[in-house]
């Protein structure tokens, strides 16, 4: 694959489809940095990718994560790793026409790695819809999982209200499309409240890492917050 | 049904289950006075009502709606109106208890007002449901929907981290749950960033209702934002 570079196992079962998950590794998850150290963000995104992994794990499908460095260490379980320096969408469509260009086409998920609350079932649901594409939204006009029946007639545009503008790329592709309507998977993870949704919510390692590191939803009244034990 | 005033339509179909959607009146949605007037918000709140009630209104069920107070006019068609001064627990505990009281014991389903994302479908697929107790959780650990099967059974406890409690007091009982996982279900709308939700997501009054004051979702590279045109 023109561009890129393989590393650790690649997979050799019968691909019908495969998932990408793109990984930012420099200064990840950095607005939660008001309630973690450097290390702790860096901790908790491979968890929550771990647990985007194990989602997907069951499919039995070629996971790629797209990632735009080899520095340190990729603390997963060996994967298909893709190393492009390039931005999200330049990445992940040069990723999509090298497919093309290897006649490699075949449906392709694309799940973002902050997804701490996806489960084996949200996979398998998206991936036997019969649309075209199937969308996930996130919380302001994010897109959070993206399915491509074919990816040779799509290209990504993340960023901004992506939602709206994948919806229209798809329209105008004249591919049918079905919205996939889950607040788990809606439930990406950037600022600290949100790491309530994955103490209430969660029970996989993003979970467990918080609750090790003290975490904890307090309510009183009707305020519900987050709290770390032994931090004052 | 002792302590109620009951007005409007009573319907006479055969009632099979009913639902209950709680609607506050005065001070409604107070969180949304940073960008709407308080006419504003309570047109606003009107219109997410009038979504709900429209959800709700394809599966021909008894509705009422639990509001705190006679004074001002309903914005919305003929509907059982039951008012009570209480508190949202006490007010709906107090419901459930005449239901058991007047032998009226039946599924019910608790829609909070301002869920404007709200589909037929959505309560269809809820009520369809096996489990003794459905849960639709809301953010930060609140509960934006509540099917019971036997409300005898149930107390509500909503504020704090009301999901996590509907879970313990259904467990406690004995009861089934299930937890119904939807992202429009999941958008109650209290803050002036949930509006974008609304404009990006909605087809109903509430929709129509911010676009006619002005507002629109501006995406500038990775910001999303409401905006509201000729207001600065």
């Amino acid at each position: 694959m023109q561009g890129f570079i393989h590393n650790d196992t690649v997979f050799k079962e019968s691909i019908l489809m495969r998932a990408i998950v793109p990984f930012k590794r420099e200064r990840a998850k950095s607005r939660l940095s008001p309630v973690l150290s450097g290390e702790e963000r860096s901790g908790f995104a491979h968890a929550m990718l771990r647990d985007v992994l194990c989602a997907l794990s069951g499919s039995g499908i070629r996971i790629d994560i797209l990632t735009t460095s080899v520095s340190g260490a990729m603390q997963v379980n060996a994967k298909n790793v893709v190393v492009c320096e390039l931005g999200l969408n330049d990445a992940l469509n040069q990723y999509l026409d090298s497919m093309v260009a290897h006649s490699e086409i075949e449906p392709v998920i694309i799940l973002m790695a902050d997804l701490p609350l996806a489960t084996e079932e949200h996979i398998s649901e998206i991936c036997s819809r019969d649309s075209d594409v199937v969308i996930v939204p996130g919380k302001r006009g994010g897109t959070n999982v993206l399915f491509l029946k074919d990816p040779s007639r799509f290209r990504v545009d993340y960023y901004g209200t992506s939602f709206l503008d994948h919806m229209r790329i798809a329209k105008d592709a004249g591919m049918s499309i079905e919205v996939f309507d889950s607040y788990m998977l809606s439930t990406d993870i950037d600022e600290p409240g949100d790491l309530i949704e994955v103490l209430i919510h969660g029970k996989g390692e993003a979970a467990g890492y918080l609750r090790n590191l003290g975490f904890e939803v307090c309510a009183d009244n009707d305020r519900v917050e987050l709290r770390r034990r032994g931090n004052g």
